[in-house]
């Protein structure tokens, strides 16, 4: 007899068929003549209810090994169920205990705070919300690369080790195969990388763009999705060492389409999120954030309002709020502002474009007006920022000028250089960090929730 | 008017409605009236034919702007081509050169040798071999993904960042903020870890399995797919130092389920390939190794012998062929024994299962009769291994005992035990290195050709 899951079963209607599952016990008691176990595998958030007559075949030595947590294989029939919150239940005329759960299992019935659940992150996938936010991370990565394969992009694996600080921007990890406790017996000036692996200083990658521009200039459109890292002393409920990226890059493509695309993918993916996990999507909503999903369905049905830089400067300025830093041009913006943008001034999801120069990377294309660059940033209601790209400088020159006054120099991006050298084109892209956009969908406070399990500073557990 | 893509115009009709395209030329030819462009734009192999007539309105100064690697868009009609390799072409009426591209392109009409177009990796995806790369492993990719989706697995993304060295086995590139040439400044006694950034040594993983094994004993199946590292200095066709992975994992599965899981697994991305990439993989069987579709095809469609370890070297030894290594009990399956398995003695690929505990790691399930382990290897003709998996040790007991044997301090691993511990299930996975399955589909020679940009022992380029 096949297995079914538990999710199929729920599925079902009742009949004479003898059905077979397994799972693990999420709860179980004892009556005088019936035990009753909920039986949950992941397939979805509800349990099966599984009902043991104690005088029937299934009863006897098995049912005293039934404890929270232990796994358990069950055969019987379905039937309608009584109780109100299933329509079927599993009437069990065997029982096998394959793996038993000793009392100091930590995830018994009582609810548990997510700052104990992260000590013990190998456990809490078990759990009802762990379970849900694994599922809704599986259903976005699905999304979205259906959103990008349907439109005829290429999946690229872009390198994780890199000789290169790729946005001259942020503090990086260092990789290497020397040992340091050799290292220290030596004299300073004695480091000599041909010793090293790649015979260089290597790094992690902080963004996967440059070699996404590579394909894109060959290719037409790419994106990657893969881990990056950040080595920032960042202890926040936002900042990750190790998260995932998506970074799609498209040739031929200016900065209005390049918003076209961005708009399309979120709404796309908070659509498909909401239409196939609706029970999981309830969950987040009645228990770590009311008005979740109603937020979420705004978000994909509204159109998103698209402002100049410049314009939402003078918009927070003309608003007569009091923002702790006030708003003035040539300066980012700041996330008071973001959502002061979304939801108090246009109460929808904005599209900021043309920024200052120098609030923005060296690689983004300058306006004529010599201040600004075609960058935009995606904000949305409860959270700002959720996406930042920008058309690519594809001329020669302006993008070896940016990189000498960014402090860069443009030997090392040689081959990037390249990409304008020959059959250059006009592209652009995005990039978004997917566990924000996780937190963002499950309204989870804090992110070291919504990735497997997190690194952070003086965290590289499990 | 939308632009289209190369692909979606050759599978056109021709008619009268005006279209557009762009991409990069590949080649031109001027004659006395007519210019041909082949234009090529990633979405497949073949280019579209454009012809332009000088004295049209397209002719005139652009024309002297066309050279290989010129990015340009069209305008035109799609007419039937009198030309043998193509149904229609695009009859253009306007032409314009977004991108000059110099004489001194690298990518010239000649032949470029793999050699040379990985010291131009940045260039070589606009070539039609690394374009028909791209494209088989994009939609390897997607088979993978679809593969797992469709059976219930989850997407797991497992740390990259390790605190442990999970397989006991390789070496491992380390991790650290510590600035190294302070480092040297130090005396050998003085690293002192708290002052780095996670606190402790951190490493890059070489394996997800053990944190999939925490999720599939959650909710059943999951699976990974990402990047893993090996820092062995080995300078070889096969090796890369960054590679991807697959590792699915499943709860409540022996090593027969396991076994059929890897059969229909391999089966399945390739029957895809070849179905969804036809022309690509006529590309790598005319140039790169005669008879691969006809291989593949033959993987595809058979049965794959199942035989355990001990009845190999039995069949090795009765064969009568002459090994470099004579195949002893006890010992490793070298390639040309798992050569001569699929290819001389059984001629089909063949899934050798329990081996010599000593030759597997320490998490496989101990056989019954004390000397073997519920390992299995799936082997093909060509290649030898292509995947390698096991039943897990679900025994708390055996698998610390194992633990000790290898010289694992069962401390380090106390959330991997725990598994065992609380509602421990037979389980099984399997492992496959992402590129080795592309060399064997591809046919093609180095495996860094495989992979948008290599990391090897000296090279971290682009």
């Amino acid at each position: 007899m096949d297995n079914q899951r538990v999710r199929q079963l729920l599925a079902s209607s009742p009949g004479d068929a003898r059905v077979a599952t397994r799972g693990w016990v999420r709860t179980h008691r004892d009556t005088k003549d019936i035990v009753f176990i909920e039986l949950n595998d992941g397939s979805c958030l509800k349990n099966l209810q599984i009902i043991i007559d104690k005088a029937g075949p299934a009863g006897g030595d098995q049912l005293k090994r039934l404890a929270t947590g232990a796994a358990v294989t069950v055969e019987g029939k379905l039937v309608e169920s009584p109780g109100k919150n299933q329509a079927v239940e599993l009437h069990a005329d065997r029982l096998t205990v394959v793996g038993d759960c000793p009392a100091d299992y930590p995830l018994q019935k009582k609810r548990h705070s997510f700052e104990y659940l992260r000590e013990i992150a190998h456990l809490r996938p078990r759990t009802n919300a762990f379970g849900a936010i694994a599922r809704v991370r599986n259903n976005m990565s699905t999304s979205i690369h259906r959103f990008f394969q349907d439109r005829g992009f290429l999946w690229i694996h872009t390198p994780i080790i890199t000789g290169i600080d790729a946005e001259g921007a942020g503090e990086m990890f260092q990789v290497t195969t020397m040992p340091l406790d050799k290292l220290a017996g030596l004299q300073p000036t004695t480091i000599d990388y041909s010793r090293d692996f790649f015979g260089k200083p290597a790094y992690l990658a902080v963004t996967g763009q440059l070699q996404a521009e590579v394909y894109a200039c060959a290719l037409d459109r790419a994106y990657t999705f893969g881990p990056t890292f950040r080595a920032e002393n960042s202890n926040t409920v936002r900042h990750l060492a190790e998260f995932w990226m998506i970074e799609p890059e498209l040739a031929f493509c200016d900065l209005e389409a390049n918003m076209d695309l961005a708009e399309d993918f979120v709404r796309t993916v908070i659509s498909d999120v909401l239409n196939d996990c609706p029970e999981d999507m309830q969950l987040f909503d009645q228990r770590i954030q009311k008005g979740l999903i109603e937020s979420l369905q705004a978000v994909a049905r509204s159109p998103f309002k698209r402002i100049s830089y410049t314009e939402a400067i003078a918009q927070l300025k003309d608003s007569g709020i009091e923002f702790t830093y006030p708003p003035e041009w040539g300066a980012a913006l700041q996330t008071e502002h973001e959502k002061c943008l979304t939801e108090q001034i246009h109460n929808c999801p904005v599209i900021v474009y043309d920024y200052p120069a120098e609030c923005k990377a060296f690689y983004m294309k300058q306006n004529p007006d010599g201040k600004t660059v075609r960058a935009m940033d995606v904000l949305v209601p409860r959270l700002g920022e959720i996406i930042g790209g920008s058309q690519r400088e594809d001329n020669l020159e302006k993008l070896e000028s940016r990189m000498q006054a960014a402090g860069l120099n443009p030997d090392d991006y040689w081959w990037y250089l390249d990409l304008r050298r020959y059959g250059s084109v006009p592209h652009s892209g995005f990039g978004l960090g997917f566990e924000r956009l996780i937190q963002y969908v499950t309204g989870m406070q804090n992110i070291r929730d919504v990735i497997p399990f997190p690194r952070t500073v003086k965290h590289a557990d499990f």
